[in-house]
């Protein structure tokens, strides 16, 4: 292992742009690049993430912030995100390049949302969804968008993948947010409850909260002052299993799925894009990492 | 007063950028974004080293990270890089757009070398030039060098511009290394002898390094435990302005102003943007703060 491994995911987001971009012209000397764009921004993101988070492990590597400490973190965010605006420059696509960076400004005030939110417990489905639209489905819906606007898609055609990224990020944090609760450490590469234990109100959690008004721990994490919050996680997670909640996050992520997939339907039919593309939003609901 | 008014500068960037778009096909259209971006980049990397500093005042104002905490100045730059990338990528010029995110990659890149040379002793002038050209003067190269491609100036013209703000930028650093030394917290707004307390070697450190090698007090910040670095900072300024180093350092400036100044002979000669950028080298030698 290398400096700098929890950092390679699974290429979803470059896949996303590179399938997207296979619709109509498909031009792979500017789609290489803006893929490259793409999953270099969201390295950025996620490198200042873990320095905020001051998290230590990400997929069962320590974080640049662990290794070098927050200062560097920060400067090799800032590296990456000039990394990123170099390879979107290289597809010469003005609309692509405006896109990126409206997109890096989207995400970073959606994660000021977030800092801000932190620990507060009066947060809607409504202020959930659009938190996570900001701080991850936009840039899906960049990966996907951008795929055709590189390739000359029509107008309606643009939308409508900018419309299946949108939905598909929404349900890929969904079950983020899920596996939170669900998986291990050892699967998941980092603590289970991270986002409780941080103060993020994630669905599951705010299900729970409807679900179980009284004597929660949820609340009593976000609430209670020198609260023993490594027995309260564990107390909510005991608590999600048996609740049904783990079944109803995921027929919420699966309907985001299908919106995303219908959005497909305004492109050309019977291609293997498509299918691809339908193949991906089955995966994300399906993961287990 | 309100937030942020600490960031709010001199505006040379902005200003070096319209003036190079001066002497060909002065396109304001154009020009406008770029030098919005070009001082956005600049406040965006201020509020990251801010964060990187944990300095509490800048122009005699709160720091962001002093008003909301070092994770909100993460995420505040990143959110003025965004709007950075937004103005660049409004010149709809490639070229343009790609000199930006290479220049922010050096600028990153040169912050991490200084962090890593931190209360580093063993550097030469050289080593300075290389650091404060990547940290300062790669921007105000990007400011001018981007004023000649938005103006369709001739490549030798636009070689010439580069030059100049590269070699202007080295000498508005290296001023502000001796105000450092040689101003007073009120004209500064922030603390005299930062550098020397981050441990940041500068051209009038080194200086005094190689002019008195016994008993020298920045050799004692930078070299010895437990030493009373406020104390040893004040004897460091008393022996700088008694060395005739000031003078020395200011020597040194000049010569790159004159260096700056002899790269626009390219330039059409006899207009007011000549006079203009000559008198803006001239002016930063001559600043007090």
């Amino acid at each position: 292992a290398s400096v700098g491994d929890g950092y390679i995911g699974k290429g979803i987001r470059p896949a996303l742009t590179l399938l997207s971009g296979k619709f109509y012209n498909y031009d792979f000397e500017k789609l290489l690049p803006m893929a490259c764009s793409v999953e270099l921004m969201h390295t950025a993101t996620l490198v200042h993430d873990d320095a905020i988070d001051k998290s230590s492990v990400r997929r069962g590597h320590a974080t640049i912030n662990k290794l070098f400490g927050s200062d560097v973190a920060i400067l090799m965010g800032d590296y990456l995100f000039s990394r990123a605006g170099e390879f979107v420059a290289d597809t010469k696509n003005p609309r692509a390049i405006k896109l990126f960076s409206h997109t890096l400004g989207i995400i970073s005030s959606g994660e000021i949302n977030q800092y801000l939110s932190q620990f507060n417990i009066d947060q809607t489905f409504e202020d959930y969804v659009q938190r996570i639209s900001g701080k991850t489905a936009s840039l899906f819906a960049l990966a996907t968008e951008t795929g055709g606007i590189l390739s000359g898609a029509p107008e309606p055609a643009i939308d409508g993948l900018r419309e299946y990224g949108m939905k598909m990020g929404i349900a890929f944090q969904i079950v983020d947010d899920i596996l939170d609760f669900t998986s291990d450490q050892a699967t998941l590469g980092k603590p289970v409850g991270s986002d409780l234990s941080q103060g993020t109100l994630t669905l599951p959690s705010m299900l729970l909260l409807k679900k179980y008004p009284d004597n929660n721990p949820v609340r009593a994490i976000f609430e209670e002052k020198g609260v023993n919050k490594p027995e309260k996680i564990k107390e909510a997670i005991v608590l999600l299993r048996q609740s049904g909640i783990v079944d109803e996050c995921y027929r919420i992520a699966h309907d985001y799925c299908d919106r995303a997939c219908a959005a497909l339907d305004v492109l050309p039919s019977g291609s293997t894009s498509q299918e691809a593309l339908r193949g991906l939003a089955a995966f994300v609901t399906a993961r287990k990492d």
